[in-house]
């Protein structure tokens, strides 16, 4: 790996040309940006030697396709990443610009550093330096890149779902997740679903004045909050029928290993999230709570009069942003069958609710106990000089139950982000060190598989 | 009364001078119209021929005030209205433009029209149109107009808990209600309070994830909900302690009365405010509910993300606006003692909830039985041909409680508006036949209270 070791500058200088392009795929206005760093990833591509590299286009900002299919008999391995980034505001809080990336105290700062154009370079990265140093790959490899992760990654989903030939493979790598702690290299089997909604509640025709209407108008505003509760309780026991019948609890040996993990819960909650005291159902640990159970957020409600001082309105209609997270073996649909059933027993006289689906991804879990696992978990151990840990996330990655669905492949969620990386916020950056042992781990990731 | 009959043709020109004022008190870029509107009823009570006349400075928008102190021995009336209007946003929903008075189907129609410039020009006219044709009053009179009704009354209510001398008198008449029905003379004897708040509910320091926070982190938007269903029931009975405990009911003779008002349910509900069906507390009369019985509502709630599409965030903070509206004899303080206790017992952990004081106005109950009620309701019954009849309103008009405590005075409320005037709304009205009985009854009015 003596190239590897010889290019760590020009590593970094790429890494900051792709930084220096803002592709924020939820604002229009970058659309050219969008293109500017497709066009760079591929053409990243192609100079580290894939053999395909080619952009697909169709309703959606490009994919970006590569392969490098000389190794029969080996398996076939689909690098997934992508090069859309989140929007920088607030602007004044960056302590150097988003889209100019400087390196601080051994940490790269900017927009899309850790999530996730420093990851998906770390992928390209290793394969250049494999195929530099030995003209060849250890197993058969393909790249697919999206540009729309941070709006939903639609297209990428719709593509999928058509199951091209040219995806076929053995596994997925997805590098767009964290390590549970510095130094402890992690590998990421679980993840939420995620079931966004709109609840919107219809009162009267027209906002009716509280004074002359108290006490007989129907309030769409309260009606939300009656729907609300009826949906979780105060110690965050989610109330919707039928809706943990089937969440699998983590095994015994899951448990266990959870209780190993370096976590120190007071400075999890008082300086991670900036908490008084953390909430959530009693009797279980905040990695169950947060991992393996299914949660009910409310994350905005709008309509009537929220300005300064005082406007005596009952609002004729408020909305309500609602997500649910689900975890296995729960069943999208099921579960928002369930949720609808329960939004319908609870909304009040006078009202009407209407649930509306925004985005559903399906929750997702892998068996360790698989050789794709095998190899990234020795290929980080060997990296980092430490056992890998098994952890899961709350969080959800979409693609991952895509590609489970519809193209039968397992994910590695082999992740180089720390927890306090920032994304999407300001001063998002990357640890340089594990960007240097990220490409290092991805090549030796390879090479086991190709043993 | 000739000169009242005469002069029909100027009382509109005037009302529809004043009408073409934008006296929009809550945008300061209308000062400059809140000091012409002061002038021009300064002007009109000169020229009406009231002694003294002249505009009252302080910390808010000038007090007009007069007085004719000709009558001794006779009762003292002090007039109260206000210049002011609302704004007349969403402007593309009016027929014609709010500040351009037009007259169709023997409506005037523009901003402030029935809110409340048309009733104050019906004092200023009753007056003139007495001392023009007798060169005196039947009874002493002051006038004491406010220019700030529509932002909270501030300066008018600091001036009269002074006790200025000038302002004893015996009564005070408020033109700022309505009639129960076209046709029906009515006098308003019972206002309910209105407290309003703002609730402040603080999770932690900043936005989460709620991917990976939620389960352990606490959302002030659940919390928010928690405590408002924690304020009041699914049926509309409120649940903070002690919260009825000073209610008076109406008596059998009231409810009697209420009973035979001209009243059809169906058209009040899907017409008037456009809902499907009423809602709260079961067993009273929708008069008992909005007119006699406390609420509490909820007019918004600002925080976190209620965009386009799904944005995935805990927020730190949530913000709700909510009033009480109180009965006699509910007493301020203690009513706000008592929320305040309420919104503390029902706020989860992990959570701050603050509960701020916005505004807080006193109900008030007029006995019916006062001879300057006694006297309204034969000269409206006079000027209508029908029997006067006692209602109530749900609303607030904060003054008349400050007069009542700080005056020692009772308040006649002879409003002359309909329920459909669409007060506070587009298309604002006022009914001329209205208008013109509106003179002519506070003139008899007056006449009476002199016999």
């Amino acid at each position: 790996m003596t190239y590897y070791q010889e290019h760590h500058t020009d590593f970094l200088e790429g890494l900051k040309t792709f930084l220096r392009i803002p592709s924020i795929s939820t604002l229009t206005e970058h659309k050219p940006d969008i293109r500017r760093a497709a066009d760079f990833a591929l053409n990243e591509l192609r100079a580290a030697g894939m053999t395909v590299a080619e952009l697909i286009e169709g309703a959606g900002n490009p994919l970006v396709y590569a392969e490098w299919l000389g190794a029969p008999g080996k398996p076939t391995i689909l690098f997934y990443g992508h090069y859309d980034v989140q929007p920088p505001d607030p602007l004044d809080e960056w302590k150097s610009p988003p889209f100019e990336p400087e390196v601080r105290n051994d940490n790269i700062y900017a927009r899309g550093a850790v999530d996730d154009k420093g990851q998906v370079y770390i992928q390209i990265k290793a394969v250049e330096s494999l195929l530099k140093t030995t003209g060849r790959l250890p197993v058969n490899v393909k790249f697919l890149l999206e540009g729309e992760e941070e709006t939903g990654g639609e297209f990428i989903e719709a593509y999928v779902k058509t199951k091209p030939p040219r995806l076929k493979a053995d596994a997925a790598v997805v590098c767009d997740t964290e390590m549970f702690a510095p130094e402890l290299p992690s590998i990421c089997i679980g993840l939420r679903g995620l079931v966004y909604y709109e609840l919107i509640v219809q009162g009267a025709e027209h906002d009716l004045h509280s004074g002359i209407y108290g006490g007989a108008a129907p309030n769409p505003m309260m009606a939300v909050a009656e729907i609300i509760t009826a949906l979780k309780d105060r110690d965050g026991h989610i109330k919707i029928p039928g809706f943990y019948d089937r969440v699998v609890p983590p095994s015994e040996k899951e448990r266990e290993a959870w209780a190993r993990l370096p976590f120190d819960e007071k400075e999890y909650t008082e300086k991670e999230m900036g908490a008084r005291e953390l909430v959530g159902e009693p009797g279980l640990s905040v990695f169950e709570r947060t991992w393996a159970r299914p949660t009910v957020e409310v994350h905005g409600i709008r309509g009537g009069f929220t300005g300064e001082g005082a406007k005596t309105v009952i609002p004729a209609r408020a909305v309500a942003k609602i997500s649910t997270r689900l975890v296995g073996d729960q069943r999208l649909d099921e579960s928002i069958e369930q949720t609808r059933a329960a939004v319908k027993a609870a909304c009040p006289k006078g009202v009407t609710a209407e649930l509306k689906l925004i985005s559903a991804g399906a929750p997702s879990l892998t068996n360790p106990d698989n050789p794709f696992i095998h190899a990234a978990a020795a290929a980080l151990k060997e990296t980092f000089g430490k056992d890998t840990v098994y952890i899961r996330s709350g969080g959800s990655i979409p693609i991952v139950g895509v590609f489970d669905k519809y193209l039968g492949i397992p994910s590695v969620m082999m992740g180089f982000g720390l927890p306090d990386d920032n994304l999407h916020a300001p001063n998002e950056k990357f640890h340089l060190p594990n960007f240097y042992r990220g490409i290092e781990a991805v090549a030796r990731y390879l090479e086991i598989l190709g043993e």
